[in-house]
């Protein structure tokens, strides 16, 4: 048994509970489940190479970037870093050249020379080869994050990568592995942390509003069903492929990032364990096989078992509190980006809107007590740079917050508030919970990606304790 | 391996994914953990007797009464039964007197000669052996629950249960074994089956209004922290006892009964396994360690583990259904008695409040929208009986509605809405939910009660589809 296996049992204090002999025995049965890969890279121990937590690289004054894919949300991410002083815009890849040159066309200052990248399935490679770029923006689909960012990092780029960062348990050891090793940033886009009550909530909660944190709650739950199914909305209908191949939380970041910023999971606190559950799928099969009816095209999906359609995972933390996480985009239901913070003082609650807090049970706090916290608790990155962030846009703000505060980071050399251990960590709860749910829901030990380096890595400042010297540009051609 | 295991493991399709070994490996273990017995005996197989679901026992025009345990909730029931017709109130039984006394006090219709039992421990038996008794109302602590109304129906009676019905899985099994034997009733009184929004959602789930039903929610959650502790509040603390010594959901049926019933437990469908993780205890043993300081008697509770604060519970219906459950009554924040349903047309939810609905994923009715469908679905039993019910009160008029229904079905020889295999299911999530607290968050069967029979037993119809003939009385004493 591996060193992180017996201090994961020592740590969750479930040694000599059949929790190991639970992992023994999935082991044991692993011809019998098409999934014991998961479990064995989960299993898997590494050597500490170099500690990427609170890490600071040399500062940046231009930060000469190129994107990797551009066909989604990559257009709107050149159309906002173009828009951040100190961006360079060096370097436009797609697969799809009228895509790249799309993007390209979303610059909206002087003095970029982007060159575009497309024709081929390798185009990226050479962008990544550059030394005269800095950093590597990739937006591309799940199954292309990890390989990408990893070639970035190898050819000494920082990169920043959509959600989630990586589709297996080994692209997220190797992530870790690989940042280590260049020292290069590899940081998640997980917007949702920036977005605004999230931020109230984070400060809130270093303030001590909630008191000890008892158990928090996050989903995704969006109903997308329609636009799965459309050529147009997805290149190759990638995200259909995903919904129909596998089946657990594939996105689980969105409700995962904000509560592990405020469960303070790699910095003090981890991830311990989880169960995940899926119901049946009630929609997306018979949705293919409708369509398979008229469109031999959609055959090609009837061979594979497809996502059931509500995901519920539950995670015990080191210190004792819980998360429950959902994820669900093939049932009619309003959106919810649920946000729990559940504590010994206070609670917090988004999703149904509005946004609620409490401090006690008798009630949640007026529209007005509501102000009253926000003017006295919104965060500085907020005040600094939020009003702003809704005339540029991108879910509201949020995404805007996120690309300037990466890019003011790496400008004045600072710790990223969203590294490597984060991206691994919130992305394993993909394929940990496709293990679980293709096991009867068992349990199964979430890998401790920092390598028990967690104890002692410093929570990082909720955002813009320092920094924020970096301007945002007016469009000027 | 029992053919209720096998079966189970054929319904639920987990056969050969290393559930069954989930399960063997947990056995090998029990000596490792002091909650094997709970494994044991959902593991027991029994033979059916007598199919419970359905049947109609003998109209009793004249419903003899006798109550046990009337020093809290049961007091409220004795003055709302006083006002039903048919109901003739023979005797009520406190250990403490005053409160047998009190209860009396508040029967408010005449012609009831209650004789009070009290003053001894076994003074309960002693009215259970009447044979002018038909039917025996049970609201003591959780713990005497089953011993009482096994005992009843040994002696003929029909029984009511406040909830949980049986806090031991053994328990469970002997409140079927039992009513099938005797052919007695042993109804669990879930208030909250009949409350106004949950009677609105059985009635749009009946009609199609959900599509297929995808996942469902419930909880409890209810800071009752500060009244554990009092011994005023609860005879001897039990309720303070309960939360020392397990952990798990010990009170499961508010947030499972309403949702049990949409999703047809027992009659079509089952509950065929249950997740559970708790988190860490942030606040019991802290408030009891803090009283024990200056004052002796509470010391006791200080060698028990403690109940954590949250729990939340996954199960997985044959039907490829989920619920997510949760219980936390030691955690400051708003009230939830959480109530979701989600099909494959439409979306219901109660807490926040107010309670939702909706159909697609645009958004949530309109005020206006949620008036025209209650005018139109809501349940013949809400128009004929829930404003007399919401004068008379209890929680808002649904502990008068349980109470009426069940006496008129008794009176007109009407199968039971809540019968003993529903009593059973939602109870045994109790002790279900502490083993797998308690060995790791692993996956347990949920023991199929009915015995195979909830392939054939029929949907029982919506609450008054027949009978109703029942008056409410006017106090006239």
């Amino acid at each position: 048994m591996s060193t992180d296996r017996r201090s994961f049992l020592k740590l969750s204090g479930l040694a000599g509970l059949g929790f190991l002999s639970n992992q023994v025995s999935a082991k044991s049965h692993e011809e019998k489940t098409t999934y014991h890969h998961i479990l064995r890279e989960s299993q898997q121990s590494y050597k500490p190479v170099f500690n990427m937590s609170g890490y600071a690289a040399p500062a940046l004054s231009t930060v000469r970037t190129g994107f990797i894919g551009v066909g989604n949300r990559g257009s709107a991410a050149v159309y906002r870093l173009s828009m951040i002083e100190g961006v360079s815009i060096k370097g436009v890849c797609d697969i799809r050249k009228e895509k790249a040159e799309a993007a390209k066309a979303r610059i909206v200052t002087k003095g970029h020379e982007a060159k575009i990248y497309s024709g081929t399935e390798e185009a990226w490679k050479e962008m990544c080869r550059r030394d005269d770029i800095d950093f590597v923006y990739i937006a591309t689909n799940w199954a292309l994050h990890a390989e990408m960012a990893i070639y970035a990092m190898e050819h000494g780029k920082h990169v920043a990568l959509e959600i989630p960062a990586a589709v297996t348990i080994d692209e997220c050891w190797r992530l870790v592995t690989t940042s280590e090793r260049t020292k290069k940033h590899c940081v998640i886009l997980e917007n949702c942390c920036y977005d605004f009550f999230e931020m109230l909530t984070l400060n809130l909660a270093r303030q001590g509003f909630f008191g000890d944190i008892v158990h928090c709650e996050g989903a995704y739950i969006h109903d997308i069903l329609e636009s799965l199914f459309i050529e147009e909305k997805r290149y190759h209908k990638w995200r259909l492929m995903e919904n129909a191949k596998r089946n657990g939380n594939l996105y689980p970041t969105h409700g995962l990032g904000p509560i592990a910023q405020v469960l303070k999971i790699n910095r003090g606190n981890k991830m311990d364990f989880l169960t995940s559950m899926s119901s049946k799928d009630f929609s997306l099969r018979p949705k293919a096989e409708e369509l398979a009816k008229t469109n031999k095209e959609f055959e090609q999906y009837l061979k594979y078992p497809f996502r059931g359609n509500m995901n519920t995972s539950t995670i015990k933390n080191n210190d004792g509190s819980t998360i429950m996480l959902q994820h669900d985009v093939s049932t009619p239901r309003p959106y919810s980006r649920l946000h729990v913070i559940s504590g010994t003082k206070g609670y917090a609650q988004k999703y149904p809107l509005p946004a609620k807090l409490a401090v006690g049970h008798e009630r949640f706090f007026t529209d007005e007590e509501m102000k009253k916290i926000e003017a006295e608790s919104t965060p500085k990155i907020i005040t600094h740079i939020g009003e702003m962030a809704k005339q540029v846009g991108g879910h509201g703000g949020m995404d805007f917050i996120m690309d300037w505060r990466l890019i003011d980071c790496l400008r004045n050399g600072l710790p990223v508030d969203m590294d490597v251990y984060d991206a691994a960590a919130w992305s394993s709860i993909g394929p940990l919970s496709e293990w679980s749910v293709a096991n009867g829901s068992k349990p199964i030990a979430i890998p401790d990606f920092t390598m028990g380096r967690w104890q002692g890595n410093k929570v990082h400042n909720i955002h813009l304790e320092t920094g924020g010297t970096t301007q945002v540009l007016k469009a000027n051609k």
